[in-house]
């Protein structure tokens, strides 16, 4: 009996509707997180490596050891034209996992970007070919390639469950992840709240104030909220 | 179509063998860690709220709300007897969301630990009742009861995916997760660890050197280890 | 005009009823913060010094230089019996203000403890003497003693504001800062809360759930609840 | 009596001069801290939430519980043309409590920026809208709106005191709180201080050492301080 | 003896041939951290204060004392066309050690930039003025004049170690510390590294991949990687 | 030419007079510190593993890899009767680097004690040994025996430097290094900053104040500092 998840790569995964994630890849993490009810955000200690990133595609999945980067190898094999690479690691570490030459194998083979529970480095070199990268930390430091992790199995990482086909999107408020089976369903949640949003904002920019649209005078004076002229 | 996993109760999960885990409880997370392959350890912010808490029993898992320990009620219907609470959250959340009340309603249904992704208070009363709690804050800040999360759905804490059921050992070293079908054979895997290990512990205390008992001489000096004498 | 509160020793602070004092300090820190309605609980990186430390006074409150510990000696003339030493800093600074040395100067004049949002060291002495202190750090680095700070101004501790007179209670939960005027009130209603949770504590021993103790069942049921048996 | 200051807000605070905060608005958070004395400054773990961010304005104050910004509707009845929100909390939380609709309604009502102890979402749009923002946190996460805080009441945001009607001013150096009644005189602190370092730059230009300019080489010969040639 | 290290100015420290340092400034931390084979990495807590910072020089070294930047005006003197202030705390402080200007009267005496293991401010004027700088934190907090540190003698910065001479280079990805006496070899290291990788990012641009380029499928299936269909 | 210090055991260090070593070993950590004027302390989030650890004896050192702690057991052959092991890491790394296995094999060599920039496990049986850690993490999470580092060549721990044969002391407040040909004269200053703090201690705990004892009262007025009494 298979004790643990490491030395595999799962050749076969499935990917959502890609007009699914078209649709989706036009909303904020923000937004996205509140269609799907608050739930898949990651740990806010992941961040964009340069200003302005921005990625969302189905996951290609890579589990490393810490301090290890053989497994990125092993996913340039597995990626797609639009996927990108979402690696965890089996403990805390902030070593520079991945690089400019990664960048460039990976993006020849279509991924369009990664998302790392560790370190990267050559970030000005990322922002030069505009691949986006978030990660927990920039580190000059180089990694070894000893150890077997996985590629295509269950990762977490910033505490979030990511599989693989899921769908990740990343921008400046953070990251969030998409069951892949939900992609539409989240899509069109979206849509709508941002076209109530959108009706919102109108009211918000001609001064209506949220105590008269959202009808919060009531239930904040039976909270017992009181105003005092001093 | 459900978007997310709040507000739901399994009432039905299923458990393992209570002598697996008895069996496995001999061991402690460093042991039980190396067994399974060095994959399943909560991250380290996770400790123990008192000195010298040890826990080992199958999970009953809670997905909290940031700030709302609601879901704590309705788990205590659902533990059983030497079943543990592992409580995740939405977010990344320090509020006290777990005292001494609850730790004794909990206790009176079996229950005999808690590991949670959050804050706890009522330290010292809980460290007297012997109720061991392994938390990532101590924090007196209270929490309402406003917000659905669930019970025994598969929850992310401290990085580490909890399904209901799997075994969490925690010790002054850490966390650790067993899937619930490996119980049985991660107690047997940790057993011959311990007896391997024991073996070396003698040839150690005898003053043998890691070097010759492990063979190491040879394969330091191919990677070309020099030794200097100035 | 005085553009600063730097460089003032009140010498004539109001201090409270000091049996509305002993009558508080029978509660614990989380009972007292759940009594003023969740305000006035500092940070939760303010720690005890050394496991068992508690202590409940009066404040005499130092604001301090960073790096430097001056101001200490000025306190030292200004504590009265019972009183506990309250300290903020200017900025941020982890250095070892405080060691056994001022706590013995500060014994001697009635002093029971210390609060200081920077480090102490000597920490071995000053369990030793059972001299109760809670600190944002240990740290053997010294300070010196040549900028001004005061000694019984309002001070900012660990994000709580702190008049000279306020009583401070600690414990291993964290620190609670009780307005002077709010004392008697505040042990009246802690004494309040505490009955009534023993209460519930029986019952919870007796196994009665929360979920009907607290009536929550219909509630969670209008929230949309929803018990799976799979 | 009132145990805490929850579920308040006060209607009439006093603003200071508008040609004060004028006056006062030309100048950087480092030399308005140095104008005061070196007081008044937030820990510096609040940033600003995009590059070139800056505000400066009276203001009004919020106090949240953690993961609930329903005070922010509250807070947008209250602001002024050129006031700014400076938001608190009573405990640590780095929810995302603010984002884009907010920032809408408390534009249109003449706010001029944010200052929070949390964190924030939405800050691309954010930039886009020029809507200055400083906080502890870049989250997506969101909040509800369920437990009463206060609006213009004392708050403490990351370990400075604001008072309602207080001038902050926050730039990429940190945020700095200026009380309402110093605004006048420390705008002319802040002024006598930059005149004088005009001077002392075009020296440093020249060439001139700070050794020479201040007359240092006694003090520091008198310190002990020994050149050493090897 | 003496006991310590402080109140020391060594005049006289030699520096790398200027031709060498010319040839190292043409690589990035991450290259000339690989070329060394991977030692001489800064913390990488030390960041840039603004986007775009990169400096490469030999090394005045400075050690300071928390809160306290006398030290900086006596090595003003000690600075020469080219080289890079290094700053050395005795102890960790995030007070703003470092301003505008400083950064003039460096600049004017040939120093092209710092890395200090403090606190910066003045970080919008340092950014317009183009001298870099890299530093642990950002904070107005001002220091005093009082205590004698060093310069020129060997500093720890973030965990390394800066003999006065060495020559130091810092950009997004980190810093790295170059001894002196190695400067020219390593510029030679990093010039056959980056040979060596245009040739296979050429190939990765083609699409070929790692697995293939580096050889590496027959130790993955030696270490047992397993490739599954599902 | 070597391009770094990888790679090399150096076996004949010299090792401080044994008489010197056991003079010192009656000071905490404070004390020698202040008496080496303030330098040579590591930074305090290295903490002892367990209540009560405390060490004191000359270093071997060995200098690690991320996740690798090879070199343990080389250094194993290196220690001496009565040394301590210290060891820093060539980037951070928070992994479980050292176990009872490794205290077994270095006790029965003559080794008391460990300090290392690293994480360590087995936490509960180094106690039971009472064998002394003190580490920047308690982490369960294992290493791999695969590149080389160093022993006892000069490594950076916690931003202090440690040459072999220096001797380290390490108790709760900290771990402070004293250069081996200053033991001595490090041991003696000791003494007599101890013996001067006993007549000070008298003088305290009679009530005398420092204000008095050390002649604080005229300094303090002339720095302008004004009593109030309102």
């Amino acid at each position: 009996m298979r004790l643990n998840n490491l030395g595999i790569v799962r050749t076969n995964i499935e990917f959502p509707d890609p007009e699914d994630v078209a649709r989706l890849s036009q909303f904020g993490v923000a937004t996205i997180h509140e269609a799907m009810g608050r739930v898949g955000l990651m740990r806010p200690y992941i961040r964009p490596a340069y200003t302005g990133a921005k990625l969302c595609g189905p996951a290609v999945t890579v589990l490393l050891q810490p301090g290890d980067n053989w497994m990125f190898h092993v996913a340039a094999e597995q990626v797609r034209e639009g996927s990108v690479v979402i690696a965890g690691c089996t403990t805390e570490s902030e070593d520079g996992f991945f690089g400019e030459l990664l960048a460039t194998s990976l993006a020849a083979r279509g991924c369009t970007g990664l998302v790392i529970d560790g370190g990267v480095r050559d970030v000005a070199d990322l922002e030069r070919m505009d691949f986006p990268v978030f990660s927990r930390a920039i580190n000059a430091k180089g990694t070894v390639k000893a150890t077997l992790g996985s590629v295509n199995v269950p990762v977490v990482v910033a505490n979030a469950l990511v599989n693989p086909g899921d769908v990740v999107v990343a921008d400046v408020d953070g990251v969030v992840v998409v069951p892949r089976e939900l992609v539409g369903a989240v899509a069109d949640t979206s849509r709508q709240r941002e076209d109530n949003e959108e009706a919102k904002r109108q009211k918000f920019r001609a001064g209506v104030l949220g105590l008269d649209l959202y009808g919060m005078r009531e239930p904040l004076a039976a909270a017992g909220l009181e105003y005092v002229e001093d």
